[in-house]
């Protein structure tokens, strides 16, 4: 018998037959005897549109507090209906909100972070053998004021629960089935791997693979949850995340590419002590990150500053840097959105020299130019032309998988 | 300075427009220096739609503790919706939900009493000057779970809040300005009543006045709770609820039509002891409430009983005596839609003899026959033709109004 923490996220109780889809996977894992935990989240588009109710009545800048108030409704009524929809296929069942299922927060409103989790209501109902649904996402602060985890705050709220109830398994249920080494859609030869490393999974989750949320990656890895991504409408193996020393660390893990990049560049920026700390304190000022960061020496003693940003801060980006123009001279700001982020990803590159070599042979053997190049211990990033994406994608998957 | 509790019901806050109305009424008393607590229903349909949700998922026996932790999510919303509205307007807001406010409540969902209410948090909110917005109908049982009050649920709230705050009014806003002598639409010359006592206000509301729940009529009257009823789109003078030994009682405070009237009459009855006991102790096993008796002696030995219930249980009624046919003998049942109970109700009729002889003359006059008849001590109701309603009501209210 295993204690099984299970989260799925809105579009996997978007309706009636998904919602049973989701209850008879409970009800199954809970006949065989196991304890089961739920995490659901809000259902389809209502948090999106309880944000756009919230807007109709102040644009400006609403109350986080009432923000909260007002989005984890959207839980409430998920994990309510869920309930029903068990007890429906007539399994004993109970739904918690956030702050009865113990979940005490700090009181950042919106990005609120889990404090601990106090676990006597969901033990006390585990011990009843009650399948226990936990509205996802959101806690309480210490004056008992509703919280919210923020984005993909569900899946945190599962790792957590997972975390303080000693879980043997974590399972996220997505609309994929696994972590592949490759978007499949898009890349020929993409494999589903069984397993992947904390670290893996936080880089591929960064770079886009848009399958876990990070922080809960994050939390896994801290209280070594393991964790098993896997599709909420097919009955099939998922991915494991989790550390390991036994499994051999593969070369590479992932290919993964990004197009929601575009470059930034200071050209002819006069080579004055700290300029480059103001240029990009004053981007962090606006809340802008900054990914990808190149300074190569210009003419007549200036030097040029590129770096990446999303595409939506590009705009917003220059024009920080253009109210900087009286503290320091430029000659001009160029942006370009034509750009994508590719990467490989794995653990084992850490003891493999030659995985760059290898990777920049199989873009130049793909008249794939490299723009920027970026490295981590288990990751290396290239910036190239968007247009190439999917050619250089599978080049270089071509290379490390085949 | 005042402490005042108001309530809005669900189409007062229904859309945006709404809302800001409802906002507007509420910052205009906090600025002329008030303390204000606002108790708020769910808006517009948003409770029927959640029912609807629910019955979709299991149109059988649901969870009537699920069903609480759904429809709680209704008034959730709209609390935070207004606080949002009344911040927008420029003053300090808090929302608090049913549990947050302190509502304690028996175990009963769907239909909790509530047990008292640990105002702390609200004292809390008030001190720091914070206009108050309390999510109506919902509290919490001893295990933390969520319940709700039940129909006409935030009337109760709101009363409740004004007990045990012991605020200086209770404000009920509705969709009508006050309580009238008789239904406005209906009949010439009613009349907005000043004040009301809460016995008078009581039987109207039991008569079909619509105006506010019962129960909370009942706490109110309980704890000395002075209400008042007024309309959230009109900014006029309402009706006063209160106890009052200085007005002069009114002979009649208000004529009232209610056409969910159906006689069922039991014919033939063998005339055993008990025999009535039996029958009505079966209507109550089905929970149908009975209103108006007659019972008449029949030929040969045999009696007649009639009874009132309302239209919808009529045919549950007659199944119920139906199945009860061989415990006693009776020759037929028969039942009559077509009949309204016409009212009348005032205080000062206990000390005042001829009501009904005026009442009864005035319908005489009007050619109304009378079917049946029932009285309490500050109440008349008779039994008349439904087509007669309109005619009879207006009759009997020039009498004692003109």
């Amino acid at each position: 018998m295993s204690l099984i923490v299970k989260k799925f996220g809105g579009s996997s109780v978007a309706n009636k037959e998904r919602i049973f889809n989701v209850a008879q996977i409970i009800v199954d894992d809970y006949r065989k005897g196991n304890d089961v935990i739920t995490v659901v989240s809000a259902q389809g588009d209502t948090t999106d549109d309880l944000i756009e109710k919230a807007k109709e009545i102040n644009d400006g800048n609403i109350s986080k507090r009432e923000m909260d108030v007002l989005l984890t409704a959207g839980e409430q009524i998920s994990a309510a209906l869920l309930a029903m929809a068990i007890e429906k296929l007539g399994c004993p069942v109970i739904s918690l909100l956030g702050w009865q299922a113990g979940f005490n927060t700090d009181s950042n409103h919106g990005i609120a972070r889990i404090k601990n989790i106090n676990t006597e209501r969901i033990k006390t109902e585990v011990s009843k053998k009650n399948i226990v649904i936990v509205a996802g996402f959101q806690g309480i602060n210490k004056y008992e004021d509703i919280t919210t985890l923020g984005r993909g705050g569900s899946d945190t709220s599962a790792v957590a629960i997972a975390a303080a109830m000693h879980a043997n398994r974590c399972q996220i249920y997505t609309d994929v089935d696994g972590v592949y080494t490759a978007d499949p859609r898009k890349v020929k030869g993409a494999k589903k791997m069984k397993e992947i490393t904390y670290d893996e999974m936080l880089e591929l989750a960064t770079l886009g693979a848009q399958v876990l949320n990070n922080r809960s990656v994050e939390m896994a890895k801290k209280y070594n949850v393991e964790l098993e991504v896997l599709s909420s409408l097919e009955r099939i193996e998922g991915t494991i995340v989790r550390e390991t020393t036994k499994m051999e660390k593969m070369l590479i893990r992932g290919v993964t590419c990004d197009k929601d990049v575009a470059t930034i560049s200071v050209i002819g920026l006069k080579d004055l002590p700290g300029v480059a700390f103001k240029l990009f304190n004053k981007l962090a000022q606006y809340k802008i990150n900054v990914d990808m960061i190149l300074q190569s020496v210009g003419r007549d003693g200036t030097k040029d500053i590129t770096f990446t940003v999303s595409r939506g801060n590009a705009d917003t980006a220059i024009e920080s840097i253009e109210s900087l123009k009286s503290v320091f001279q430029y000659s001009k700001i160029t942006k370009d959105a034509t750009v994508s982020k590719l990467s490989i990803v794995g653990a084992g590159m850490e003891s493999h020299p030659g995985v760059a070599a290898k990777m920049f042979e199989a873009l130049y053997d793909a008249d794939v130019n490299i723009k920027m190049i970026d490295t981590s211990e288990i990751k290396i990033s290239v910036l190239i032309d968007e247009n190439l994406s999917e050619k250089a994608t599978q080049a270089v998957h071509d290379a490390f998988m085949a």
